[in-house]
């Protein structure tokens, strides 16, 4: 499976490497780092990860969209949601964390979707995209092509409920074990708690 | 605070990003990306990190270490274990994740010192370093400068309980809240599931 990383200046990294060190574990995992227009892209955390420009990915891939602060500017950008609107339309499958469901939202991807952010920037989400069936308490959604999680340690439980789903249950059980991760395994579960 | 995050080929990225997104929190962090020689090192999930070559770390740092498919090759090399031990004498706090500790036991730091490591490879780190007292079932353990974790989600246990002891409870409370985690509080309590 090939899964397309898109990165932006100011991603969260942990909303990134939390699904790709699971999602590497897959026997035909192949993961790519791509961002809007390429090169260098710093990360929330002050390190920069190497990006190849995104092109439209290949059929049965995946895409997975961390959040961060740099969602918020992102989603003024109509060149960068326009094409992201044709990257999503184009994958199989899109896994968001935190508020990179605001990426999609803000792309029209979302409309008519169930879908989950981080409960700190919920409200914002909703007055950017009023059209989501946005989920003001679950820690992760499941809704047709679409898995978006919460908080960051939801993007696991997300992305462990995606393998089960693509590779079976007994893959998904086996990866959380040797990660020694508990597995909140039932989409729309509440987040561990409300914060704001 | 100076953290000083110590790359190495073959690094997990969530053993870095689960410590950093937190300690990022923190209104004096200064988070470092360092490597033995610098430059682009690359991470188990496929991306490079740049980093600068240690020096000695600035008095009262931390270090943090990850761990990751590349730390057998380097618990055979020796320049490394030398300079790192003088880094890891130097730092104030040193933080460990998953295997990350068998570097500190192989360079001779964790002599007479209570550790852990991650579960898989328990039986080769004990191995290696027969004078840690190594704790085989704790998620995470404190003793002294030295707080060590055992699988990946156990790296923000511990390092939300040296945020707790270095800048009080109620902010590693509020961090955790933020990132809607669970904070397992308790060193020595049992890490969730044991694999192997």
């Amino acid at each position: 499976m090939d899964c397309y990383c898109l990165l932006f200046d100011g991603f969260e990294s942990l909303d990134l490497t939390a699904p790709v060190s699971l999602l590497q574990r897959m026997p035909d995992m192949r993961l790519h780092y791509v961002s809007h227009q390429g090169g260098m892209v710093p990360s929330q955390q002050g390190f920069a990860i190497d990006t190849v420009p995104v092109w439209v990915p290949e059929p049965a891939s995946t895409l997975l969209i961390p959040g961060g602060q740099g969602v918020r500017l992102l989603t003024e950008h109509q060149d960068f949601l326009y094409d992201l609107a044709i990257w999503a339309g184009q994958a199989q499958t899109c896994l968001s964390v935190s508020n990179g469901s605001a990426l999609l939202a803000a792309a029209g991807c979302l409309d008519g979707v169930r879908a989950t952010t981080d409960k700190r920037t919920f409200a914002w989400a909703q007055n950017l995209a009023a059209n989501v069936h946005w989920q003001p308490f679950a820690a992760w959604v499941h809704d047709g092509k679409f898995y978006s999680a919460s908080g960051m340690t939801a993007g696991m439980d997300m992305t462990l409920s995606f393998i089960a789903d693509r590779y079976g249950k007994d893959l998904a059980e086996t990866v959380a074990a040797q990660s020694e991760y508990v597995w909140q395994r039932h989409a729309d579960a509440p987040a561990p708690r409300r914060v704001f």
